[in-house]
């Protein structure tokens, strides 16, 4: 017996984001039964509801940055109660037996993870996201929240925003004594440096807007460069430790890359709609530094940077809208007319649908 | 007071290779003076005399593979005496005192190397290489082979291919019960061929060539792959330890990075006149994958390989030229006509010079 759960989905790449009721299973033994409360917006969603990627199921319901309540638990749930705080990032399954799943690593499951929504492309049921009232996920791909209640709705952008920085700054040895860029103020960007920050490192920030050298020191940037100015760039060669790119548009590599140390590895997390340039091949042999990229990151891990956050009272900087909003805070997305993470508040969706 | 030395130089980019008088410096306290006896091609040596980087001091005299006999040794000289066999490497001299340095990375200097030839690029005399009778160099830029003295002229490429491909092999770990991709068979990848499999690494040779199938075999290869052939490709995705691309030639990078297990490494030795395609990358975000580069090896790792090579019998596969065949081997060695490198036997520079 399923349960018909309200959410707001894109019926095709052209039509706008409109309410829509999907149904959700009833709770299995394994799994936990959130009702929403706050569902950031990420760049991907946006990806997701126009099908850029090719890829698209519809209808499809966007949303994986989703923090909620506990509102029912099968048999064999231990980890949560009802009426527990819980989140939900990119992930609401795995196959569970391969080498990466077997590492805690089931972003990178070898049989492909399920994606909180347009799951399975391939084969199975599609999967739908967290602009809805309600979804049910099993427990061992839901989160534990202890930051505060009053923090929640800033807490949602960590389920995909947060862990896909932690990750890479996590995997590269980021830390005290260290120099470390965050390439791009965005989502991404704003949330990397007050990570690095509170893993102890210095943070340059590197923007091409000068508008935003006062945000990013008071989001904890020990520096900032403007990264058009090729004597500002120049004063910081080979001297990063690690520098993370969270840029998703197309950019030169070259000018990052030179600034890294010997050995050093500069990470990308955006993936661009047209290639970046050719990286430059002596940049990388003259001193053995590497590109590499890095995907959200695994469970385990996500409840790390989960921890960490609330330890160090990390969390997003966001503008909240109602669900009706949507449409429009795509179209701002697109100008990067946000500081820094549009997150739902799901009471909108019920208030409309009361409402109407 | 100088000595007056056979060699051979370009006087410009337009000029072949011709006998050219140079003067080589009386060995100092800590000098090591060797009789060159031969000197392997690179292909340094062609962009170098033709100035394709864009930086030839001339007259320019190539030569950066170069074996020979000690005919003196300065009074703090205590590793070499007379009669004892000798190589020079890509290097004369680095700062000694920076970090890179310290660690034995001298080919990362962080004030830059003097190359054995072309050397002081920005001020400092010019530096002079191996396409001559006899050179002076600091002891503690020499190395000592151990090689039987057959093989001496087939020990000269390791001073620079060599070192090229056994640095980043140990760099990244390579050994036994590893999958280990080798891209080109030309003078770096006939010998990555070689020291991979030595090292106890499943080798798989990737080349273009089906002619090549047989002798990549013969070299060590367990298995070798027609990059031209998609489902030969496919078939290997997701399992390489490591690769190893030779390839200076403009190609399309994708294709190997697809090739890595999570978490793994393609260095690129080759740098391309032109930069190769940008990689795509959601291949490295989805992996976890890198792409890194490598600059043939430290003079300490130089000194490891060179025993390694002689332990297990490697030495490179020749074809011996006379010095005034030099200009003829540079065009062969543009249609990669050589199996897999030339070397000069230096005798036929006195002999010439002699006659004439
Ligand atoms: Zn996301
Ligand atoms: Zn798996
Ligand atoms: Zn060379
Ligand atoms: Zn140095």
């Amino acid at each position: 017996m399923t349960a018909t759960t309200l959410a707001y989905a894109a019926q095709s790449a052209t039509s706008p984001l409109a309410p829509f009721s999907i149904e959700r299973r009833p709770p299995g033994p394994d799994d936990v039964q959130i009702d929403i409360l706050y569902c950031g917006v990420c760049h991907s969603d946006l990806h997701t509801a126009r099908n850029e990627w090719k890829n698209t199921l519809y209808p499809t319901v966007p949303g994986h940055e989703i923090v909620g309540r506990v509102s029912a638990v099968g048999a064999n749930v231990t980890k949560f109660k009802l009426g527990d705080m819980a989140g939900v990032g990119c992930m609401v399954d795995s196959c569970q037996h391969c080498a990466s799943c077997g590492e805690g690593l089931e972003q990178y499951c070898e049989n492909g993870f399920t994606g909180t929504y347009n799951g399975p492309v391939f084969g199975g049921e599609n999967t739908f996201g967290g602009y809805a009232s309600r979804i049910v996920v099993k427990q061992k791909f839901v989160l534990k929240i202890s930051h505060a209640e009053k923090d929640l709705a800033a807490v949602s952008p960590l389920l995909c925003a947060g862990i896909t920085t932690y990750s890479p700054l996590r995997q590269w040895g980021v830390g005290k004594g260290q120099k470390v860029g965050v390439v791009g103020l965005g989502g991404l960007g704003h949330m990397a440096v007050k990570i690095a920050a509170a893993m102890g490192a210095h943070v340059v920030l590197f923007t091409t807007s000068p508008s935003k050298i006062e945000d990013a020191k008071r989001l904890g940037a020990a520096e900032v460069v403007i990264s058009k100015d090729p004597a500002a760039m120049a004063a910081h060669q080979n001297s990063f430790d690690f520098i993370l790119n969270t840029v998703a548009a197309q950019h030169d590599l070259d000018p990052f890359i030179a600034l890294l140390k010997r050995d050093c590895t500069m990470t990308l997390v955006g993936a661009p709609e047209h290639a970046h340039p050719a990286p430059n091949v002596f940049g990388l042999i003259f001193k053995r530094r590497r590109l590499g990229g890095s995907l959200i990151g695994g469970i385990r891990e996500t409840q790390e940077m989960l921890d960490f956050c609330a330890e160090h009272n990390i969390v997003s900087d966001i503008e909240m809208i109602a669900m009706q909003d949507i449409n429009t805070a795509y179209e701002r997305m697109l100008k990067s007319d946000v500081k820094y993470r549009f997150v739902i508040d799901m009471a909108t969706l019920e208030a409309k649908a009361a409402a109407a």
